[in-house]
């Protein structure tokens, strides 16, 4: 118990004020039925909570960030930060599964590191974070832990290309990003587009396909590619 | 436009900082299609903050009011108070869609009054009021025009018998609320449940059903129907 709240500090400067509010968000509901004569809580409720603190500081964050993103890519970005394997993944990262009371046959069937575990914990943490310390120490933590991510582009996999070449150019500011279709090729049933992508009018790439849609998505892949690579080199 | 801002003070008291925000909460995007030559942002972006307001919002009411509610019972009333029905029928009563800037052909179809405008327009609303006022001046809209309601069980329509039994005894702090199963009866291929409900101690309900649970629905349900006569009269 004083490991966690020693490491609670450590990882994000915070001690709360009142410690079972943390402890709740550290009990998984394994350990709470191992325990059920002791009227244990687990962290479900914080984690009911959390999951909304963590959706709306998303939400804003994104919405300032990319004032020129329509709704609809606002709602993509979203949806891959606080998906389940993302925030799994943050948890890990920040060994907060190391402190979670669970029952005996979820430890036996390691149920520590699994990935809705790791995920529950995390939003369980941020809610209890949230109801012993308010809003803007959520925020402080994930502007350590999780915006800077955002900023480096590490969700932009879950995103097909075209977003993803849109997220990684705009980073910065507005640009120009063109699909033209260049040729048009085969027999109806056998129909290929080829389509060029501009940006700011110079070519980054060139992608072939079915359809109209499949061929702006090979473009943008080819250009993704040429700037990785130029990125490592 | 003056009708607008006026509208929104006397309705909320709020008094915009920047007046475009308030705007571009009620400016739908067959509004921006009519006008494209124009560059007229549309409600969306607002909407895609706003309904993440509203659900943390309401997270926190309903985990403060309700501290030994589960987080399954959270989750449903959650989910009963910020679906589209209940929001628009909140944008409706407020007559937030007679401020709407609607493009022609949505207009002559009747979108001002279709259900999902409704909704979009208060969800762009209250993340205007969170974009421009911030989350405290959220809070206190919604304690005018909102909790209210979830306090006196306006959202318990959705919910299934027993949950909104338990809802509405509970909501003044914990009661037993104990479902016995007294008769089963009739052969294997038509056996009949039947349940008593008892608040307390005391016999509120008895109820006959295919199931064990069916018959206990029946039992709360007939449990609410005496609650509500005994409320009326």
């Amino acid at each position: 118990m004083k490991k966690l709240v020693q490491h609670v500090y450590d990882q994000f400067g915070v001690t709360f004020n009142d410690r079972s509010v943390l402890i709740e968000a550290f009990t998984h509901s394994s350990y709470a039925n191992d325990h059920r004569d002791e009227q244990i809580r687990n962290l479900e409720r914080l984690e009911f909570l959390g999951d909304a603190v963590l959706e709306v500081t998303v939400s804003e964050y994104l919405y300032h960030k990319y004032p020129n993103h329509p709704e609809g890519q606002l709602t993509r970005m979203r949806a891959s930060i606080v998906r389940a394997e993302s925030l799994a993944k943050l948890a890990k990262e920040y060994n907060l599964h190391q402190f979670v009371r669970l029952g005996k046959g979820e430890e036996q069937m390691n149920g520590r590191t699994r990935p809705s575990l790791l995920c529950d914990v995390l939003e369980a943490f941020i809610g209890a974070v949230f109801v012993d310390q308010g809003m803007d120490v959520v925020k402080d933590i994930l502007k350590a832990i999780l915006f800077p991510k955002i900023d480096s582009g590490a969700f932009s996999h879950g995103m097909d290309h075209k977003t993803a070449l849109q997220e990684l150019l705009q980073r910065n500011g507005v640009v120009t990003i063109e699909y033209t279709v260049v040729d048009k090729r085969g027999p109806d049933h056998q129909k290929e587009f080829v389509v060029e992508v501009n940006v700011e009018g110079d070519l980054f790439g060139k992608g072939v396909g079915r359809s109209k849609k499949a061929a702006e998505q090979a473009a943008a892949k080819v250009a993704l590619e040429m700037l990785e690579e130029s990125n490592e080199s």
